[in-house]
């Protein structure tokens, strides 16, 4: 009998989508009991796979399993570490092998980003190098959209309606509050290499809102950032400014990095938000409050896109689909057919053009002056933030599910993760 | 002909459902024509009545002020400015008579917290004093929930949903993540005085989630704080703290006041979320991530207490009802009425009972060890974030209003407000 169980890890930061993804995963496999065994899902990650820590996907009622769809954050456990090459770290390779070998596993889904479509082309090559048979599909995953090929990334469109909703909502909040008090709002997103999330902010401007955004991709200058915002300032009454965590210097020093101590004389971590929000009052005087989304940006399920949760469940979906076709070393992608009305179907990427290659924000997609979006920018992300996708709620809170999360026999000694 | 327009203005920190106060104020007044002429609006709040710049809500179509309903901050714009006493400046309270007199406005409306409570009685007193007469009627509004005798005040329940979700959804992403990265989340929350917003993230508990709450109400112990992150840690791998940016020292110093410094020298301003954060990587080395949520939290419509919103619109449409019996210096309140199932019905405070006096967090509803919240606590908080009452959305955003806000013609010479 041939391998026929599959492994799917979770990899890297987590979002309020990856778990739609789990369940195209493991839904799908469910429909072809006939080709594939048991779903083992990684305790963490990889880690799982390393440790021969593996979760028996199959204790939990289907149930459970569509709740997946609606539960945000990694429900097996994520992990960031990377492995090495095969030269490298052989031990982690054969180790990974020996452990598909004494579970029958044949499928290795991998869901997560640019470092993780890495490793997960290694592993596909492993047939070849190590002699045991392995089919590995990448299901892509990230909030920072930087994945080539797919026009975009799950995980990625609910951050981005998160970000442009919490936009609007404080940006109405500071135009009320104007007259008298605050007159300048600073929000800080995720992204620090790529303006994605940052940019989606900006979809505020339709709104009515003046938004000045601080990219990563658009080196500060800080004279010219204040006259914006005091330009923005005397015009509207008030001004919102979405700070990327990214934004940085010319040299290369992030705006968070201010080199503040405390009273003690420690380094002190801060935001970007308070250090842009500080500049605006030490110049102007004017009042501020600023926030910093962090977790709660791409944690935030209970206002997902549903073109995001469709097409993270899509990938998962055709992630077993591409495995059972025999398909190896590929990620299934997004391909967008039209903007408006918007239409998008299934494409394929082979992970050879993928791994360790980033996506950047088109420079198109940047205003002229360097704090705003295109209409280029907008017409790309509004199909990706469309629909609501809300979670069933109970007394309240949404209700999320918690898996048993059942561990698989072991059959091997231990392995020590480095 | 007897005065018979209305004035309604918004006052202080604005609120997700402020508005949906107004709605039922202005909604509630278009029912009885032949009793309430016009409602104006308070551009800017008491700053429009002073400054003679009224709203003329008659403008606005029945389907605007209907979606007042689902928008969120102040539509006619709010202000922080607290009228001093009849004594100390009389020629303030005069002017309010002459624009209400030149206007023929007879019912006066007041949609606030504590401070335009206390206005609102002032104004109230001024038929007697200055011998004009005019009904006032305090609608009551503060996501501080401090207000005295009503069970709780519109805006706080929707800030409780959102803290209490917010804080759910970023502890399943730190639990996914806390076997190589995340261990502990410290989410910052508004409540400069009382817990009512952190006792919320407590919530977060009954699904499974460490918490630990930082009360301003409970002096901040470092090494009792701690101890107490360190076994929730060690015992569930991860864990999440929900500190009030009024969280403080024995002395009184907030935990955000760290006499941080830049590289300058020049005092920085920060959260007391980072400050936490960082205390606790330095006394464990656990990684962590920190969110500040800020105007973020009282602006979010989206995810708005079906409860709260209807409780608001019914304090707006109870205020016009009171005075079209004739009522004056009262306050409509929420009385509950059991907890489980919930039930609730309008009551009435006189103001002279609700100006000036604050409520704080009663002891028994923190538990004993100060962290945490208790069961009559739970049963006191859910009740009001109960139900979802999601705004229409339109291209992935929600759809809100922005009125016309036509400003009704002057009768009067220029005012300057202090």
């Amino acid at each position: 009998m041939s391998a026929n169980n599959a492994f799917y890890a979770q990899s890297g930061g987590v979002t309020a989508v990856i778990n739609a993804s789990a369940c195209g995963v493991i839904e799908t496999a469910r429909q072809h009991p006939d080709r594939i065994g048991k779903v083992y899902a990684g305790r963490h990650g990889i880690i799982g796979a390393l440790t021969e820590d593996l979760i028996d996907t199959s204790a939990e009622s289907d149930e459970a399993i569509a709740a997946l769809r609606y539960t945000p954050s990694g429900a097996f456990g994520s992990c960031r570490y990377k492995l090495k090459s095969l030269e490298a770290n052989r031990r982690e390779y054969e180790r990974l092998i020996e452990v598909f070998r004494a579970h029958d596993i044949g499928y290795f889904f991998y869901n997560g980003g640019g470092d993780s479509a890495d490793t997960c082309y290694k592993v596909s090559q492993l047939s070849a190098s190590l002699g045991y048979p392995v089919q590995a599909i990448h299901i892509p995953k990230t909030v920072d959209n930087d994945l080539p090929i797919t026009d975009n990334c799950p995980g990625f469109g609910s951050v981005a309606k998160y970000i442009a909703t919490s936009t609007l909502e404080a940006s109405f909040d500071v135009r009320s509050m104007a007259k008298t008090s605050t007159k300048v709002f600073v929000l800080e997103v995720m992204g620090r290499h790529a303006g994605w999330i940052a940019a989606a902010g900006a979809l505020a401007e339709d709104h009515g809102i003046p938004v000045l955004v601080l990219f990563p991709e658009v080196e500060f200058d800080q004279a010219r950032f204040l006259a914006a915002v005091q330009e923005k300032v005397e015009r509207h009454g008030f001004c919102t400014v979405v700070v990327s965590e990214g934004a940085h210097y010319p040299d290369g020093r992030f705006l968070a990095e201010q080199g503040t101590r405390d009273a003690f004389g420690h380094a002190q971590l801060g935001g970007a938000a308070p250090v842009v929000a500080n500049m605006v009052k030490e110049a102007f005087g004017y009042k501020f409050h600023w926030a910093v989304a962090d977790y709660l940006q791409r944690a935030a399920r209970h206002l997902a896109s549903k073109t995001d949760v469709e097409q993270a469940y899509a990938m998962g979906r055709a992630g077993v689909e591409f495995a059972l076709a025999g398909h190896n070393a590929v990620m299934p992608t997004v391909r967008r057919l039209s903007n408006d009305p918007y239409a998008w179907e299934v494409g394929e990427a082979p992970l050879a053009e993928v791994a360790n290659v980033e996506k950047f924000m088109p420079k198109e997609f940047i205003s002229a002056d360097g704090y705003g979006i295109t209409q280029a920018c907008k017409d790309y992300l509004i199909p990706l933030i469309q629909g609501e996708d809300y979670p069933p709620f109970e007394r309240g809170l949404p209700k999320y599910v918690t898996l048993q999360n059942r561990a698989v026999e072991r059959r091997l000694g231990l392995f020590e993760v480095e």
